[in-house]
This record gives structure tokens, C-alpha cells and sequence, in this order.
């Protein structure tokens, strides 16, 4: 019998606990789902025979290393910044360690250490990061494999909400981690266009999106993602001429969320004493100049041209901001207090599902020939729980568990998954169970 | 005899040393100068008899330790970050310090050992700040005296090029720190209006500008600090309605500045790879959308829809943006690569003067009625090397310098100069050299 430890049952690990106590019987599992909080692990390991719940502290010293010494694998779907802790002991007990995460600075100094003990710290085996890198690996090996040249290589993801739940003027709901969406994009945007370098400052961001149509799901905008430079290395394109990663909403959502961006009210940097004595529409005001002979309303259509009758307009105020509801944080920074705001309109309801978008577009040479190809993917959530978040996050993470655990993934080191030893057959398993990428010859 | 270490000879102390070398004999003072340029000493000290020029290394502990000791009284004129390892010397050998620069935490820290040690750590008595809050705090003191309420204060500060050698379209020209004029404003300014908190966005800051008029020199565009709130316990003024603080250029100069903000290309926190193998026009070009159908200037004037006959346009086109000179600066930030690009039409020429401009708006209520009193300030340079700049930063320190050597200031610890027993002295001897207010009630 093989233990499996998967340290955090939160919401992105539903779906990989799931499978891997679906598949226990007939691989001979024990699957160990070990939280800080232990209702959250009883909930996950749902009285599953081969399941075992655990109260877990990744800082108790003692118990981290009794568990990980007793596993044969290690899945950690903690916060990022906690996996170091983890991927230490891997490494000293010589287990293999899985992870949806970037590779930090911290976990790629650990290379060498990993190697040398015969240990693979796998990460960025999820969705973005993880589907992405594999979909699009799969499509450059192939290109390159048959003599193809990549020109140009744009890429785009987005998690939105599933168009049966989609009932706001938004077209938008809060399916991933708020704080994320409302600090999207601070920064600098890089890319390469036509052999530039190009740079978009957070302010003109969500003004210069690119229109995006993906198989029968219609037209999104996509905006550009902070690192795009990077994935030259990780995806051997040294020389290609365009490299774009955006990420994608439905069109209108960023010329309205833009009037935030122009305002401030995004910003994280510091804290509006007393927020929690203001309401919303004291919030917005003072953002604005001070005008006592009118309107906050007007005030802001002055400020950004807007007319009351606009979709940008509609779109800001049925959110309220204009409201005299009571901001219930106190203290808090900008980017808080809007957070806290939208939470009130874009949290998913009881019953909502969401849905994931995906598209690769890659223009080759064929034989002389210039060729355009798109790969997508469109998945939806079943249910509220076991969202489609869920499931492309923690899919690839279990399969590729799996194929660890049967010796037919053989890396060592800290790896991500651009290899074909590991794309190939997560990929093939993903399709089966329903997550297929469609390519199109445009 | 008293000695009197001046340590940094740079721009902004040539007029202190000066004053202190011609008020030696009558004071019976030796001044030393210590710089890490001994030719920049010596020129400050042109030959003196009773001025010492020393080549000097304020990380050497043991020639700052000697110097400090064989002192009476010790001015740093050095970068606001070194004078904390000077303080902690001042108070081991009970020597008074006084700075121009704005307190820092680590200074702040010291206030306790100092005033055990009976030494007065004088700081904020140059420009801005200095003459600022001491002219400021004599209005205020006066209002307060006789019985009247302030409601609102404003202060604006610019240090600007000389009328008679004002000759290009920006009306501007660095006579400062031109790495500060670049990066002016980022973060968020945040002030009070009415009884309410205001901010205002980096990328709105050049929006919202105020038209203020001063004396005789004509009007100006201020806009606002970052930092206006701290002046309320600063200066007393714990419930004012309105608080706010600015920055003075000459009109036009703001919206012309803004396109820089818009664009991205003051943004400090990357590196542009290769910077030097660019062009001018790269550079800007890569801030700017792709297309290879128009020229870089069509595509500036479409993202901010200016017309090539605009004053703006003009003001950029004058500026060289466009041209296929080759950027100087290797991997720079867009900020340091801007900076380049302005320091070729922006420096003052050999024989060009500067010019500070001060204006404090207040409003007050004296038996029940309301009152409008504004205070302003210009001071011109006398040469390119006795800048206005220099000569507003450098008679207060000198000034402050005697009255605590005449024993006639006896605070002790970390203080700036909000006393009446620091400020009436020294504005009053500054009157004597040329630096008076002007009152007017409005």
C-alpha cells in the first residue's frame, strides 16, 4: 500500500482528494488529507475507507516530518510561501513532493539539493500555472517536431463564471481568490511584439485588451499578464517574435474596472484611517476632487467623461458604490475596502458555477507557408463545489501523482511540466476525463 | 576660537560656507570642511585663513571620530541617509548637530539618548523643509496669538529657473536634484479638504492642479505632495478643515509631464534590457501600442489624442523624444532612461540662474469673520554657483548655526525649527540677507 500525503484541503483541492480516494481501491492507496483545520479534511475525505483526516500544522516541526517520513508521496496545495517548509523534508526523507504553484526563488535554489537526494520537487502542475505549459508544450514539440517555425505565441486564461449563472452586468463573478482580481495587473506588463520589447503601465492595462473569440463560447477581451518574457526560457523559444500571455474576461468588464484603476482605489499601498466609519459612497468621493456644488455621481462622469446612461456607468453602480452601506473594514487599504465591496455583488451564490477559458494561439512557417493555429479549452464547473477551478487545478496534480507513484515519471530536481515524459500522458488522462484542448487551423 | 565641521561641500552648501568663512573673523570661528572631493572642499573654501579643507570618508570611524570631537559643532550637508552614523557620533562626544534634511526614523530614534546627552540634533532648517515651516509657523503663532482660528492652510514650493533665462516651451529647467523631478509624485498624495481625506492617484496628481499666483512673478500650477497629513501635529493644527501642500511649476508644464506618467516611462522599479542599443524614439515607442503603419509620433498623438500642434506635442517634440539619438544608459529604468533624455535640454546652461518661489495660502476666522492672508517668497539666484536653491538651504542652517554656538537656541534632542525661540531669529536675520515674506490679506 502507497501512503499519499496531501497537505490543505481548501477549495483548489476538492477535486485532486477526490480522485486520488476514487482511485485508492485499485492502486492500493492510503490517502492522508492533512489541514489546519480538521473539519475542512473530514469534509474532503468524505468517510472514505482509504482516507485518513488529520489536524495538521505545517510549522509543528515534529508532526511535519512524521508524516512526510511515513508517505510515499507529498502533495502540497498550501499557500505558496509554505511549500518551502514542506520540500525541505522531501527532501531530507527522499519523497517526491507535488505542487500547483510557481517555482519561487526558494524552491529553484533547492535544485541541486533535490537532485543530489533523488527527489523531484514537480510544481506548476495545475491550471495556469500547469494545463497552460502542457497544452502549449504539446503544440510547440509538434510544431518544431514536423520542421515548423513559431513566429508568434499568444496565450490566454481566464476563470469566469458559467454563462447559465452569468447574470450581471459584469458578465463577472469572484471564482478565484479576490485579493488576486482586485491587485490584477500592478506593475508592468512586458511582452514581445513583432521583435520589441513592449511595456504597458498598469494605468493603460485594461485600455489596450485584445479581443479574443474561443470555440462556441463568444468573444472575451484580454489583457496583458506582468510576465510574459520568462516563458521564452521555460518553452525553448530564444528567438520568436511575439510572445503574449493575457488574461481574459468578458468584453466590457475592463473599460469599467479600468475607472478603479484610474481612480486608486486598487491601490494596496497604504491604509485610509477609520474606513470602517465611511460608507461606500464617502469611500469613492475621496477619490474624486472636492466639489460640494454636485454630486459624487457627477463628480465622477466629469472625471471620466462618462454619461449616467453609459454601460461603464451601469456597471459601476449596480455595484453599490454609490450607496450609503457602511464599509465594514476598518483600516483598511484601498485595494480592502474595494474588495470588500465587490464581495458583496460578485460572490458566487449558492448555486452558481463557473467555467475556465483557455487559448493558445501560435503562428508558424510550414514548408514557407505562414499557418495560424488555435488551441482551446472550455471547461465548466459541476457543481459549486467541485468548480472547474477545482478540477483543472487539481487534475494534472493527481495524475501526475500517479504516474510518480507508477514510476512512469522519472525527472529529478525541481521540474516543471514541459517535458513530454510528463505532458504526454497527463494530457492523455485529462482528455479522458473531459478536459480537451480543440485545435483549429485559422 | 570655535570650530565648526561642515561635512559635504556639494551644490547645496556652497552659500552656507561661504557665510560661515565671512562671518569667521568677527566670531572668532574656524571652519573645517570635509568632503570626499578635497577640490570640492577647497573651492568651498577659496583660500580662507580661517577655513580647513579635508578630504574626508564619514565611513572611516576613526577620521570622523577625531573630527567630530575636535569640533564645537557639526553640520552635515551630506545624503539624508548618512547623517544617522554623524548623529550617533554628535551625542557620543556631545556635539550639537544641525541638517537640512527631513527627520528619518532612524534619526527620530536618537531623541531620547540626545537629550540625555544634552545635545540638540537640529534638523528640516534648509528650504524645503525650513524656511517653509518656520515662515509658516510665524503666520500661524500670530493668528493663534490674537485670538483668530485657522480653517485652511495651503503651501506651495518650487524651485525654478530664473525669469531672464526661462527659454524653452517647458518653462522648466533642473536647477535640483533631476533623478527627484523624475520621480515626483509616485505613490499617492493624500490631504484634507473640507473635513474630508482626499487622494489622489499618481497618474491623476497632474491632472488636478491648482493656479496659484505669486507676487509679481506671475501664475504657477502647483500640485500636490505626497505627505500633507503630518502637518497637522507638525505645525498645531489638529482640526483644520483643509491641509494640503504643493509643488510649483509654471503653467502648462503639468498636462505636458502627465503624457511621462501615462505612458509608463517615469516607472523606477525595472530594468529595460540593452537600454543603450535604443534610440530616443525606441524607447518611447515601446511604451506604445504595435503597429507598423504609423510613425511613433502618430501613435503617441492617437493614445492621448493630442494634435502635433498642440502645446503639448510641441513640448515633447522639443524635448527630443523622437529623435534616433542613442540612449546613453545601460539596462536603465524607464525613469533613469527618461532622466537621460531630459539632462540633454533641461540642465541649466553655464551662465543660467534658478529661482525659488513660496507662497502659503491661509484662511482664518477673527472675531467671526473670515480672513484671507497669503505669505510668499521669491528669491533668485546670484550666480550659477550661488543658486537660490543654495542660498535658501544653506543661511538658515548657517544662521541656526551661530545662534546655537551664541548660545541663544537651547532646545535639546531631535527637533525641527517650529519654536518661536529657533524661527524668529532666524527669519529674522534672513530678512537681513535678502529672504523676506510678503503678506498680503487677499
Amino acid at each position: 500500500m502507497k501512503n499519499i500525503l496531501v497537505i490543505g484541503s481548501g477549495r483548489s483541492a476538492v477535486t485532486l482528494i477526490k480522485y486520488l480516494l476514487e482511485n485508492s481501491v485499485k492502486n492500493d492507496w492510503k490517502v492522508t488529507v492533512a489541514d489546519f483545520s480538521l473539519d475542512s479534511a473530514l469534509d474532503a475525505v468524505d468517510n472514505n475507507v482509504n482516507g485518513r483526516a488529520i489536524l495538521f500544522n505545517v510549522e509543528d516541526e515534529l508532526q511535519r516530518s512524521k508524516e512526510i517520513k511515513g508517505s510515499d508521496i507529498v502533495i502540497s496545495m498550501l499557500p505558496a510561501s509554505l511549500h518551502v517548509t514542506v520540500a525541505k523534508d522531501c527532501i531530507k526523507f527522499k519523497k517526491n513532493l507535488v505542487t500547483a504553484s510557481y517555482v519561487s526563488n526558494e524552491i529553484a535554489a533547492l535544485n541541486d539539493e533535490a537532485k543530489n537526494a533523488g527527489v523531484l520537487l514537480l510544481n506548476e502542475i495545475g491550471l495556469d500555472p500547469g494545463i497552460d505549459h502542457m497544452s502549449a508544450m504539446k503544440v510547440i514539440d509538434d510544431i518544431k517536431d514536423e520542421g515548423g517555425e513559431i513566429t508568434s505565441f499568444k496565450s490566454y486564461c481566464g476563470g469566469l463564471v458559467h454563462p447559465d449563472y452569468d447574470d450581471n452586468p459584469w458578465n463577472y463573478k469572484f471564482t478565484w481568490n479576490p485579493r488576486n482580481v482586485v491587485l490584477a495587473g500592478q506593475g508592468t506588463a512586458q511582452y514581445i511584439e513583432s521583435n520589441s520589447y513592449k511595456y504597458i503601465t498598469y494605468t493603460k492595462l485594461f485600455e489596450r485588451t485584445d479581443i479574443v473569440s474561443v470555440l462556441d463560447a463568444g468573444e472575451f477581451e484580454g489583457y496583458a499578464n506582468r510576465d510574459s518574457l520568462s516563458y521564452r526560457k521555460s518553452y525553448g523559444l530564444h528567438n520568436i517574435s511575439t510572445l503574449f500571455r493575457g488574461t481574459l474576461r468578458r468584453r466590457g468588464y475592463s473599460e469599467a474596472w479600468n475607472i478603479f484603476v484610474q481612480l486608486g482605489v486598487t491601490d494596496d499601498s497604504y491604509k485610509v484611517e477609520n474606513s470602517n466609519t465611511l460608507t461606500y459612497r464617502d469611500f469613492i468621493n475621496m477619490f474624486l476632487p472636492c466639489d460640494s456644488s454636485i454630486s459624487v455621481e457627477e463628480k465622477l462622469c466629469i472625471e471620466f467623461n462618462l454619461s449616467v446612461n453609459s454601460t461603464i456607468y451601469k456597471k459601476l453602480e449596480w455595484l453599490g458604490i454609490f450607496s450609503e452601506k457602511k464599509v465594514i473594514i476598518k483600516n483598511g487599504s484601498p485595494a480592502q475596502i474595494l474588495q470588500s465591496i465587490l464581495e458583496d455583488k460578485w460572490s458566487l451564490a449558492a448555486n452558481d458555477k463557473d467555467m475556465i477559458v483557455m487559448q493558445h494561439q501560435f503562428e508558424y512557417i510550414y514548408k514557407n507557408t505562414k499557418k495560424k493555429l488555435n488551441s482551446s479549452l472550455i471547461v465548466f464547473g459541476d457543481t459549486p463545489r467541485f468548480t472547474s477551478m477545482a478540477k483543472t487545478v487539481g487534475l494534472p496534480v493527481a495524475i501526475a501523482t500517479k504516474l510518480i507513484l507508477e514510476g512512469k515519471i522519472n525527472e529529478k530536481g525541481v521540474k516543471i511540466p514541459t517535458s513530454k515524459e510528463i505532458y504526454l500522458p497527463v494530457l492523455k488522462e485529462l482528455s479522458e476525463n473531459g478536459i480537451n484542448f480543440v485545435e483549429e487551423l485559422v
